[in-house]
């Protein structure tokens, strides 16, 4: 059996950063629909102010990323971007290109092989909340 | 020649983190067993406290990127995770989060394409000594 | 239509690092002459003080990554690695094992699906300018 690409964008509503979604459920529809049962899906953000994970979804932890995130790269601290742009997003866009873009997860059996607790997130960086793109690409083999 | 995938799950003992264990031979032996020559090997950690990256594998840069992850997130300072369950491992979630449980390296002539001094390493964060699970899958074309 | 892979090495040169190198037009033009059009670029810096992402390539955003980098794994400050191998390098190594190594692009009617102002960037950390190799994958359908 060969493997075939079948790919979907979606897009999702965010709001202003840092907003950490869960998107497995999202993902695993699309996984389902594919009729792919081995392989891997591949995800990615378009822009450069988004960026993509795993964790544990558990509001505890959920803050605690963002309190993490809020420490190593800090909000308001001056950003050569904002100087020259005025976008404010300066912050923004060092937090995404941190993180990545780019995020694959194996498929088995038809099903994302993700730990128990394990929970795929989209993160929006950005400084105003968005209707953000997500591409999901499933490549593998079919039954 | 078309695409194909082949896949494995295997367990990893690991010591209590930050430990960070270099997978590189066992990842070599499960491409030569696959036959596959060109491609890419798709690496995954299950769960939400592990991660892959790759580094030369030598003990002092490896206590180097430990001593930097405990810098950045570190251990003793309050997470919002333990106090609602006491586990006692926010920084665990935070470090895997930020590090990523995913990891591609490209296939040529039936060898992983590394630099010379570059191993794959799975790192476990948690505040326990576990049997790690490490998904390696081969995509790719045999002779 | 089933996937098939497309390889090619090639050669950057590299200032002495945080050295951010925008290589969207590279890429682009390799996954133009592999004719295919529907599946992913896999990206890999063989070598351990290369790292790759994406960012708006923007001379103040640029600056506000290399300045983040250098924040949150300084130069100045021992290494092991150095006391061991006398390299100078350690930095190089832990800022390249936390950004990673690897990256993935989707690819839609034979075009790279990044954001509008989206660049593919390959980082040399190391603290000599070098000829860096990347390796350029591309998995997918041709028309």
């Amino acid at each position: 059996m060969n493997v075939v690409v079948v790919s979907e964008t979606v897009e999702i509503n965010s709001n202003i950063g840092t907003d950490i979604i869960d998107i497995t459920g999202l993902v695993g529809q699309h996984l389902a629909e594919s009729g792919i049962i081995r392989g891997a899906v591949i995800l990615f953000v378009p822009g450069s102010t988004g960026a993509l994970t795993t964790i544990e979804y558990e509001s505890g932890v959920i803050q605690d990323l963002a309190d993490a995130i809020e420490r190593l790269v800090p909000r308001n601290i001056p950003y050569a971007h904002d100087q020259r742009w005025g976008d404010g997003n300066g912050y923004s866009h060092v937090r995404a290109a941190l993180l990545g873009p780019s995020l694959h997860i194996p498929v088995a059996e038809g099903r994302l092989s993700l730990g128990t607790w394990q929970q795929v997130v989209l993160i929006n960086f950005d400084n105003r909340a968005r209707r953000r793109r997500l591409i999901i690409q499933v490549m593998g083999e079919k039954k």
